[in-house]
């Protein structure tokens, strides 16, 4: 019982809540918003629609829309010189967890002096403090994917150096988050199930994680309960605003997480994975990871498992004690197939097992910190031998 | 599925997280100290500490210590003379409930013009916006009470009108909360058991409030849980540094419940009760009204109490449905034997029956609009049925 709870988001909630940005406070005059490469934005009316709201706030606008789904630093650097150049006073991240977290990161570069990877601790970063905070960040997500609308974390790829690694301190917390799940009805059924596992993961590695706090925990089971009931509805349903809602409340929630407690290393795996291997979704890496990590992690750290098997319906009550950790891994492989995702597979997306000690290396130099949260520490040894079990888990 | 998340609160939870103090990021260079005339906070050393913390971390401070129980506008008024006299640049609240609500208050009298009133909405209270914010607000508890570190509310009585009224905004959010439960260790019992139950109820009200969302859920049940299951244990034992811990947090959190759902309007009778009556703890006005209230609320709104009633540890899923509302009452009474308040009587208190109607007609002139939230609206015939009630329940 020894933790620091912070998180200074505000966050409107709820069908329709995107209207509220013509008539909230925002924190400037002339935003910088921040979208994907993707058509989805435009072809959606949501960049529209923004600008609009926007300007019937009295608020001007100018849009940078290079951003990939593995976001990368030039286009901070680039995004940060245009927020600049047209006197930008705060950013919106408009769409997924690449744009908002780009939007984080240049909003930190609009601000401070260098290169971004001046600030990024890890890899070849340099770790070295802000100067200036950030300017104010608005996010505005129109899937159900990172929880970055709830934390300060951004995850930027320095190409050169195939490096993926997550930056955040207080300064990279929104000021004011808009999660409308409206916007989400349009997210095709594959994209929803990436994002959502991706928010369960979260979750479910916050619980874990050896810096878990009691509001962690109780945003942790509450968005793996979620999850588990109501993403295959959604994955089946995108049309359903009730199952969108709940897994976007979920999605949230797992931001919490983040923001109290952390990710571990099955993150750092994973980062090390779509790193080499960019045309891997986050979400579809994590899935296919997953099985191997906890089928690991529940026999060396079985203590936190049964709590997350009964927060996914599981009636632990009625199994002896030595099977409820694995009960944890049974559900997850049941809500993998019940997502349709039982069938994707590294092999099919041109991975190899004999690259498992590289990506277990590049795992722990870009993102080492994150197994020293692990409930059980994991070595060099344990990592390659899990990215090697998910080739046939 | 539509609501505002914000608790802009960093929160410092812990044994021995008062140390902090002199190492933390804080908001200014001189601070006003509010505390409580009584004697406990120099007798117990908090003061001096604090002192001795602020100024390790460069920080000048002055000492108001006129505070009272039941904390009244005059001394919001002097206290904020007093910060404007020695150019405080920052309040901190150090103590209970009382201390930290004139802190917020003092913090926004500082920096705004006129009197007190001119910003309370309710009552006599003017209702007027805020001109220029407050000064930054720094809650150190020494009680698990209120919850007040961890939302924007202040309760302040009016002494002429006998108006006890809450006031809060965005800038009455503390900055900072240092909850150590090290510094609770020397609560007496009957003020603990005064003090949990107030968050009990705040956590109670907001779970069954119309204006209840999905945050304010997950808080209220697990502060509701930890209460019933740790507040007889920290009454009896008040050494028992994992009870008083857990209850710390259960009254943090009862305090996110009131910045994300409200108290209804068992508080507005309590506080009409206390406001006139000023010698009766707000905890133990709350505890004397609340069988009948619950009793009479549970039978008109019962969807929500079940749950509570498992909260408390009650096997719901053995009752019939039509008597699993009633199961919270009865654990309450339960509870309330559990912490030795079965026999404080409004009798013994000098409240006669016969002023019900005088306090449901208080309750409803100073703090009408709870009862809109209530999730079954009283009349004023209800409210004093419920009181009067509340003399022989
Ligand atoms: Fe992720
Ligand atoms: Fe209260």
């Amino acid at each position: 019982m020894n933790f620091t709870y912070f998180i200074p988001t505000r966050i409107l909630f709820g069908a329709g809540k995107l209207n509220e940005l013509a008539t909230c406070a925002l924190p400037g005059k002339k935003a910088l918003i921040v979208i994907s490469s993707g058509k989805s934005m435009r072809a959606n009316g949501y960049l529209d629609r923004v600008i609009d709201l926007l300007k019937k706030n009295g608020v001007g606008s100018v849009v940078y829309d290079k951003i990939l789904p593995n976001p990368v630093k030039d286009h901070v650097m680039e995004g940060a010189a245009v927020a600049k150049t047209n006197g930008c006073d705060f950013v919106v991240g408009l769409g997924g967890g690449s744009s908002i977290d780009s939007a984080k990161s240049i909003a930190v570069m609009a601000k401070n002096p260098g290169d971004y990877w001046d600030y990024v601790s890890g890899g070849s970063g340099k770790g070295q403090p802000l100067v200036n905070g950030a300017l104010p960040i608005v996010a505005i997500t129109t899937t159900a994917g990172t929880g970055t609308e709830a934390d300060p974390w951004t995850v930027i790829t320095k190409t050169e150096t195939q490096e993926k690694i997550g930056y955040g301190c207080d300064a990279t917390f929104p000021t004011l988050s808009i999660v409308d799940p409206e916007l989400m009805l349009s997210v095709p059924p594959e994209l929803t199930a990436f994002q959502g596992m991706d928010a369960f993961f979260h979750a479910a590695e916050g619980y874990i994680a050896n810096v878990a706090q009691p509001a962690s925990d109780l945003f942790a089971l509450e968005s793996i309960r979620l999850i588990t009931k109501y993403l295959p509805i959604a994955v089946k349903d995108g049309s359903n605003l009730e199952a969108r809602s709940a897994v976007a409340w979920a999605n949230t929630l797992s931001g919490m997480v983040e923001s109290t407690s952390c990710c571990i290393s099955e993150h750092s795996i994973e980062h090390a994975l779509s790193g080499i291997h960019p045309e891997i979704p986050h979400g579809a890496g994590l899935i296919m990871l997953s099985r191997a990590y906890h089928d690991f992690m529940s026999d060396k750290a079985p203590d936190r498992y049964p709590a997350m098997a009964a927060a996914m319906g599981v009636d632990i009550s009625n199994l002896p004690l030595e099977k409820q950790p694995k009960a944890f891994v049974d559900a997850l492989a049941t809500l993998i197939v019940d997502i349709g995702m039982a069938d994707i597979s590294l092999i099919d997306y041109n991975v190899s097992p004999e690259e498992a000690e590289a990506i277990a290396a590049n795992a722990w130099d870009t993102m080492g910190g994150l197994f020293e949260l692990d409930p059980y520490r994991l070595d060099i040894t344990d990592t390659t031998s899990i990215i090697r079990d998910a080739f046939v888990k």
